[in-house]
């Protein structure tokens, strides 16, 4: 059967997600957590990958499983083998033919920065840092441009070629929380460093060092050197992974299929 | 001259502010970082203790310094010799008689835990954990017996003992925060593990395990046992220490001594 696995990681010792030649994956620490249950699990698939050093409070993974686990007890047993930094926060039976990244309606990031004199020592591997006075309801402002279906070609680092680079942004906030500040955004979709590129944008455009203008003109011009730095990993937080209801199988979700 | 210090720090990886025989303190960090920069540094002195895997990101401390280095500018050289899990947010001439410890009139505390299924895997080392529905409404109500000026013997851990026991409580508030619920507290001073063991409490509170009314009867009888654990260390940060700025001597602050 197909389980659906809520995970949630800090992304610090990893190389990201996604396994790769050189480094320790997320990926790779869930299957081998796996392989130390009983039963046999295969084809763990991500809902999307985030890079090295970033985090996620709400990854979606999809995995097969033949075993004696219940479905919706599996993500606490998964919690004893797998290491501190990496938690199963829920898990769930769905339809096979469900797919944790094809499926994806959409996904919602944080990308948070402390904003202060000096780097923060308690949340240095937890957010990014911007120095100085932000104008963050400039920032919000101009954000909103971005709002929309768009050919978001200027937002990507290159790397990660893709047939279309049109994506829906649903909503976009620029927020004060405490000594940092937050940049969320939901989306159909991302492009390759997509996030990182809009807050690093941003943090210049509240810092006046680049017009609001910017974001409008990269749209048009698909020029990503309008723009600004791609923000460092650290800051940068997978909040949510968006599914149809339908597309799991309800009844199979809530255990009242039979 | 005396120098007030800003400290920011991760407490992970510390045995707490104060020097001990085992472990190695954040005070040692600092003082080690200071013999490094041009000058004579003496008498490090920070204002309250912090147990170990507590954090700050508003400890002060008070250092004599004969040396070149401006006070204003004290606090971004020390930060290229302190460990990137320290930090200096700030440094000012103070009044030679100024204490960090003796002249602060209050200290504010947070005590944050992530409310959800399972530990966090993110915010491990920098909040603590409950598991379970709780009633913040409730505990926040329950909180304000505290306000105000009490004998809090029985909110103190053994081993640090105290001429007396008499403190006030300026504020408590509980309140959720996206996935935490945050105990803030604010006193002119706090005793051993009082903010823990108030967190702890709260918590009992919160799930219903206590009744509100303990936090009353502990008052009156000064017994430690009617009330909840002490919350662990790595959900306390100390936000803030506050000082007259007469105590400081304003005019040295603000460079303008002529």
């Amino acid at each position: 059967m197909r389980i659906l696995l809520n995970l949630e990681y800090d992304g610090t010792d990893y190389c990201g997600w996604q396994r790769q030649k050189n480094g320790y994956a997320v990926q790779q620490a869930v299957e081998e957590a796996l392989e130390k249950l009983p039963g046999h699990f295969s084809g763990l698939t991500g809902a999307g990958r985030t890079d090295a050093g970033v985090h996620a409070l709400g990854q979606c993974a999809h995995v097969d499983y033949a075993g004696p686990i219940p479905p919706e007890k599996l993500f606490l047993a998964l919690n004893g083998t797998l290491p501190g930094d990496v938690r199963a926060t829920a898990s769930r039976r769905v339809l096979d033919g469900f797919h944790a990244r094809y499926d994806a309606l959409g996904k919602t990031y944080q990308y948070r920065a402390w904003n202060g004199t000096v780097p923060s020592a308690v949340f240095r591997s937890t957010a990014g840092f911007v120095q100085g006075k932000l104008d963050v309801q400039c920032m919000d402002r101009a954000g909103q441009k971005l709002v929309g279906t768009h050919d978001f070609s200027a937002f990507q680092s290159t790397g990660r070629p893709v047939r279309s680079a049109v994506r829906t942004v649903t909503e976009l906030r620029v927020l004060r929380e405490d000594g940092f500040v937050v940049v969320r955004i939901s989306a159909d979709g991302f492009l390759y460093n997509m996030v990182r590129i809009i807050a690093g944008t941003l943090f210049e455009i509240g810092k006046g060092r680049l017009k609001p203008e910017v974001l409008e003109d990269a749209l048009v011009r698909g020029d990503r050197d309008l723009l600004g730095p791609t923000a460092a990993p650290e800051g940068l937080i997978l909040l949510h992974v968006c599914y149809s209801e339908a597309k799991m199988g309800q009844n199979i979700l809530t255990g009242r299929e039979g």
